[in-house]
Formats: C-alpha cells, structure tokens, sequence
C-alpha cells in the first residue's frame, strides 16, 4: 500500500458522506502500513461542530489502540487540515498529515474557514508534526465537485 | 450574574476535573445570562486527546440548543483556548471568549502547547470572534497550582 493507496481510502469514505449529505472532508488513521481508523465528517449529522473528518479519525483511532499517544501514526485527509484539526493532530503526536485540497480550495467551496495554513500552524505554533501536501489534490477535488453539485448550497 | 460569576463556574468545573486526576481546564457557555454548558478537561477519562473543556462545553452546549451556530453565545475559559479549542469556538459562531490564564502559563505547567495566542488565531485567521484575557488569571492559577501539587507529573 502507498500513501496513494491511503488518500483514496480516504476519498472513498469522504464519498460515503457526501452521500449521506455530509460536508465533503474524511480522514485515515495509518500506523505501520495498518488502517488504525478512518472517518468522514459528521457535523450535521451529529449535530456537532467539531465533527471534523479529521478530528472522527483521531478520536477513532485513540478508541482503537486505547491511547491519547498516535506517535508514528500517519493521517490522509481529504482537506487540509483546519487549524482545529491540524492542533488535534498534533496534541495526538501523529507524525505526519497528508492533505489534498488546500484551506483555499475548500473557502471557495462556501466553508467559513480560518485562512491559516497548515505550514504557518506548524512554523508559528512550533509543532514537530510533518505535513505534505497538496497531494493527489485534483483526486480531491472530484469528490468535493460531487458535494458542490449535489449539496453545495448549505455549509457552515 | 457577571463575567466575573461565569468565570467563577467555570473555576469550580475545573476543580471538579482536577479532583478526578483530569487535567486543570475547563469552560461554560452563556447565552442571555443562562448557562447552556459546562465542561472540564476530561483527556485521560474519556482516552481522548480532543477531550479539551472547551470542546466538551461546545459540544455539549450544540446538544442541549439542537444546533450547531452558538451565535450570541460567550465562552468563559479557565485556560486560553489552544488553537484547537480557539478554532471550535470560531465552528461554533461564539460571540466572545473570556480566558483566565494564558497559553504560556499552560506550557509552563507542562502541557506541549501550540505557541499561538488567541490574538493571533484571530488576526491571522480573520475571526468575528472578540477575545477578553487574561481574566480573573490569579484565581486560574490557583485552581492550576491545586492540579500542579496533586497531579502534575502527568501531562500531555
């Protein structure tokens, strides 16, 4: 499996909630070539504005191997991290995020976003977590141009 | 009821976290002088790193209003929001966030905080949200030392 491999397991979950009318982000847990957890976002779903694909991801993903500690862990996401996210991922210890569509790209999709990248959180905050991306961004783009066209007209 | 009074309820929540080991930080909700929430720090009791005071307040405020926009809702904040808690608090549409003591007061307690004030957050990130702190910082501190002389060789 190639971290290719992983950002279209994360496409496909992030299509599942799309499907389920849920904004288009979704996120895969990967620790030593094993899926630890994956999770697309919930926040209308749940009612919760914190259900971030990411941020189902890690809280998954910390149930699983009973730890608050992901170190050595990676995380595909469909998005780039929002600064929410991205501070989870480094209160996680996960060691790297993978990301597709960039904080810009997902503005223009109509999300209220805070425009700071994630190379800015991790420069100003300090943090050890590595980032690549944008990686496989136009793959991303798709199934965010499915949501647009099928939900587009209602974000947060 | 004051801000004063709010922060004060957000003290004894975090009290009540600290007596059960919980990290010192915890946060309520207000919206029209009623409280709608509270939550203490509860990352080692639900195994959860995103388990912050503020999440869990925000998360159990959206619950109890059946919504996800807290608009014209504050938050009072033993501890300035982290980055992640910062950004819940933008998700969520509060009007203002009032924090007792600061993020730097938190890393020298020992938490691998993300060195980003929440003025930053706001100017970097372009958020409506208005910023009150520090707040009320020597009563935080306290409830911080009680933790510090309990618990705090056990930190994250």
């Amino acid at each position: 499996m190639t971290p290719e491999d992983y950002m279209r397991m994360a496409i496909e979950k992030c299509r599942e909630g799309v499907e389920k009318g849920q904004a288009p982000f979704a996120a895969v847990i990967v620790k030593d070539g094993r899926v630890i957890a994956s999770g697309h976002n919930t926040v209308w779903q749940d009612n919760d504005p914190t259900a971030h694909g990411e941020m189902n991801a890690i809280r998954a993903a910390c149930k699983a191997l009973a730890t608050i500690d992901l170190e050595g862990s990676d995380i595909y996401s469909v998005g780039e991290p929002c600064p929410m996210c991205f501070s989870a991922c480094h209160w996680a210890k996960l060691r790297k995020v993978y990301y597709g569509i960039t904080i810009e790209d997902a503005r223009e999709l109509g999300f209220q976003e805070l425009t700071i990248s994630n190379a800015r959180m991790k420069e100003e905050g300090g943090s050890p977590l590595k980032v690549e991306g944008p990686f496989l961004r136009e793959e991303c783009l798709e199934v965010a141009r499915l949501w647009k066209s099928l939900h587009g007209d209602r974000t947060y």
